[in-house]
This record gives structure tokens, sequence and C-alpha cells, in this order.
């Protein structure tokens, strides 16, 4: 079975510390689907520009992704460019090109409306309603970001009533009801949205927590420890892949799964946010994840 | 063997979201004696003025908390105001009066000097090296705060020269060195300061992590899931006062127990922050503490 991501397919210019890299790829779909590809197949909805080159496109398919659901308009490719210069752990949006992306509205071929996911990255919660209404996945897996919490919050919770897990970061789950803590948040999501299996929180370097329906079923990990984070571009996308590819892989929905997933996730994004873009994503091995897995489970352990 | 503590003996007026408090117990020394209290006996080096009332005394004493060296001076006992209104994770001093603090110098009799551990909670670099250059304990431990990394740094790294364990706010371990993340400050610790053996750093809501001189020593915690937190005072003191009253206890330095004292200390504080002051730590019992070590425990294993 394999995984079908709804997200952005871009051009990233990035600042931090260590650097300035342009137009190179990125976007959400690309972070996510590269992940997930360590474990199982995945297929992106998306749209590119005329401009849009051919070997990224040859990149992604040398990687066992299926790209015929990328649409080719008229037009620029979705291009942002952001600065982590005055803080690493927030993105600060310096300007954003929308392009093609303005125009978007994703359309699942029979290939990729069953999956075994559909992950919906995030998204316009109208994008997000409109690629559910195609689905006939197993399950919906969904993040979402604070503007459509703050600008379309109420058709973010009618499209949450649809999805199975839903991948949060920690500053913006906070938005979602009352400034609530984390722990009373995700009590008060299982109570409204009855489709809610797993919630997950990105804490970015303070690691990530999984919730399930049941009381005892919580889970948390450190982040894996790096001593330079160049970029954390497309972290929080790889996490979301690499932990759906591997529920994926195992075929198994169950709490232990859950957990292992977590790991896997947590793991994977650690790479990522060593080099810019997809440099370090695109050089490792299974070799390399399982090594930092077998450390990472050492380091959270009695 | 004992933990001797200098640290402050206080009145606290406190306000949060869940209400106020006035002129309660608290203090550095009181939190961390009490719950090092949970593990093994404890001195305070501190100072209060004639206004102290008895029964706080008398509450130190039923907790089997020697009192000798506080010294009971002419003056006002230091009165501390802060408020987490704004801000649960960070305490604003609405004001401060100082009264005999302003004129603690620490003394340590022959009881008080020759300990487990000298515990130098949160103070004037000043006043920690005078109380070093009188013990003969084992180890030392020390605990700091940001004003003190910025006004009188090379005095606190003097100080720091003496420390076998070091415990440090997250936020506060970046003033050290150059705005570096954690794990490169940790490094550079153990580069610089030869006595140290482990580095804690309390991370609030998001647990804690010991570092060891050898670099497979590193271990993660998450903090305990609470539904809500009323009053964050004496966390990090409840952390450290029971963290080292366990060591002492099993009286091992190695690194398997430090790492079950790293889960002792997270989960003494998370009892702490539930209510006002000290109202839930002193109405514990082992059973509790016990109780949810094993479940921090579970929620942290795959």
């Amino acid at each position: 079975m394999s995984i079908s991501i709804v997200g952005s397919v871009a051009f990233d210019t990035l600042h931090s510390h260590e650097g300035t890299r342009e137009r190179i790829l990125g976007g959400s779909a690309v972070y996510a689907s590269i992940a997930a590809s360590n474990y199982a197949p995945s297929s992106i909805i998306g749209v590119v520009g005329k401009d849009f080159p051919n070997n990224y496109l040859d990149l992604l398919k040398s990687r066992n992704i299926n790209i015929q659901d990328i649409q080719v308009l008229e037009g620029k490719t979705f291009h942002w460019t952001g600065s982590y210069l005055e803080d690493l752990n927030k993105a600060k949006t310096i300007s954003t090109e929308i392009g093609v992306l303005g125009n978007f509205h994703p359309a699942l071929t029979r290939d990729t409306s069953d999956s075994c996911f559909l992950f919906l990255a995030n998204n316009d919660p109208d994008i997000l309603l409109e690629a559910i209404h195609q689905s006939r996945s197993k399950y919906i897996a969904l993040d979402t970001m604070n503007l459509w919490i703050e600008t379309k919050r109420d058709l973010l919770l009618q499209a949450l009533q649809y999805a199975d897990i839903f991948f949060i970061n920690d500053g913006e789950i906070r938005l979602l009801k009352d400034n609530m803590n984390i722990i009373k948040t995700a009590s008060w999501m299982f109570e409204n949205f009855q489709n809610l299996k797993y919630l997950i929180v990105k804490k970015g370097e303070y690691g990530a927590t999984i919730f399930g329906r049941k009381p005892e079923e919580y889970f948390n990990i450190g982040a894996y420890p790096l001593h330079l984070v160049k970029d954390p571009t497309g972290a929080g996308d790889t996490f979301a892949g690499s932990f759906l590819g591997y529920v994926c892989k195992k075929g198994s929905f169950d709490w232990a799964t859950m957990k292992e997933a977590l790991l896997v996730g947590t793991v994977n994004a650690s790479f990522t946010v060593e080099e810019f873009g997809l440099d370090k994503l695109l050089s490792i091995s299974t070799k390399d994840i399982e090594q930092r897995m077998d450390l990472l489970k050492k380091y959270s352990t009695l």
C-alpha cells in the first residue's frame, strides 16, 4: 500500500546562521514523500509551474514517488523565502510568491485516491476538504499551521472531523482551544473529534508526544541530540512522512506501532535539520536511521 | 549522610490564573530540603528575620530538617512577590523585599559542613564561594539563574569550577556561552570545568536532560503530563532537592543512579506545581511518588 500526499512542491530560498540557499527544491509534499519513501511508496498530489525543472521531478521519481498527480500549470512554481536568523526554532517568512499554487485544486486519480494513508500537509482548509471528499484511503492524516487556526478555524475543525491522525506543533495546539496546555487540549480533541485516533504534538528540539484515545496511551520522546541545526525547514513534514510511511509498512494501527513511528519520525527529522533543504535526508541510508534509532532509544531508557 | 542546602527561606506572595496566595512559606532552601526529606535528612543554611513564624520552623523540623544553621537576624524575612499571569512558564517578579537576606553570610557548622552533598541553590556567586570554602562535603551541587550569568559571570564560572553537579534551566544555559544550543554548551562545559561530573538541564513542561562526561552519557525524560499547573514556584528547587536526596540515599554516583535521580526529580517537581506553594509537596506519600514514577517510566518506554 502507498501513501497519497497532498501538499506543496516548491522552491525554497533559505537564510540561516549557517548560510543561504536559493531556489532549492522544497515544499511539504516533497519532504514528506521523500521521508515516506524510506518505508513505503508514495504519491504527490500537487501543482508546479512550467518553470519547474525536470531534474527535480526525476529526483522524486528516483525515490519511487508517483508524480502523475502533480499538475503542471502555466505560470510560476510556489516560491517561499524564509529566515531563521532571528530564531532557529521559528521560520520568519520573508516573501511568498504563490504562483500556480493559488489556483490549486487537488485531483486524486484512481491510483492516489485508494491508498493506505491520505496525508494532507499544511494547507488551506478548503483544499483539505476538497481532497478529503475525493479520498477512499483507509486513513486520513492531517497537519496544519497557526494561519488556518486563526483565519479559517471553523473549516479546519470541519476537516478535522475526518482525521484519524492529527499532527500539530507545540506552539500551534495552544491556539486551537482557549490557550489550554497540551495535555488538556488533547483531552478536548478526543472528546470533540470522534474519528480521531492519535494526536501527535511536534515540539522541535524538545521532541514529540503522541496521545491515543485511552488515557494510558501517552508517549513522549526527546529529540535526537544534535550539536548543530543548520536549517529546520521541512522537519515537520519529514516527521509526518516517515511516521506514516512506517505505519503503512507495518500495516498495523495499534499503539505499539504508533510509539515506534514516533521514534521513526523523530530520527528522520533529525537528519533533515542537519543540512540545508533535502541534502542530508537524500544522503542517508537505512543503516544511518537505524543507528540513530538505537541511540535515541538508549537516551530515553532508564 | 545528609544534604546541606544553602538557599533562601522566604515569604512568597504568588499570583497565577488559579488564584493568589500571600506571604506563604517559600524559598529555594525550603523547597529543596522538603523534597530531599523524602529520601535523606537535610540541613538548611540560611537566614530569616525576627518576623519569621515559629510554626514554619516547626514544619521544617517535623520533616527531619536540621535548622540549626538558619540564622535569625533583627529585621524582616526575604519576601518575594511574583506573578505567572502573563506566562505560566516564566515568573515575573512584582517586588522583592530583600530584608535580612541582604546581610546573609553562610556559616556552616560542623554538622552541615560535612555532608553527602553541599547544595548551593540559586544565589549571588560571592555567597556561593563563601559556602564552598567552608565545605567539607563529598560533592558540591550548584544551581543558578540568568541574573548572575548576566551580572557576575566571572565569579559564577569560578564557583562552577568546584561543582560536581550543575543544575540549570533551559533558557539560562544558552546565556552561558555564545547562545549555543544545549548540546554544544554541554560539551563546552565538560571541556572547561574539570570537576563537573553531571550537568542537568531543567526544561519545565518539556522535562529534563542529564549529561555525563562520556559522550554516551545522555538521558532525557519528558515532564509528567498534568492537566493543570497552578503554581510553578519551587519546581526547580524541588527537582534538585529530590534528585540529590535520592543520590545521597543510594550512596552511588554512577550513571544508572543519575538517570533514576532525573526521574525522581521530575516526578517530585510535578507534584509541587499542582498546588500553590508547598501544599501538594507536603501532602504526598512515598506511594504517590512511586505511582507517578511507574507511569512516567511507561510514558517514556517504547
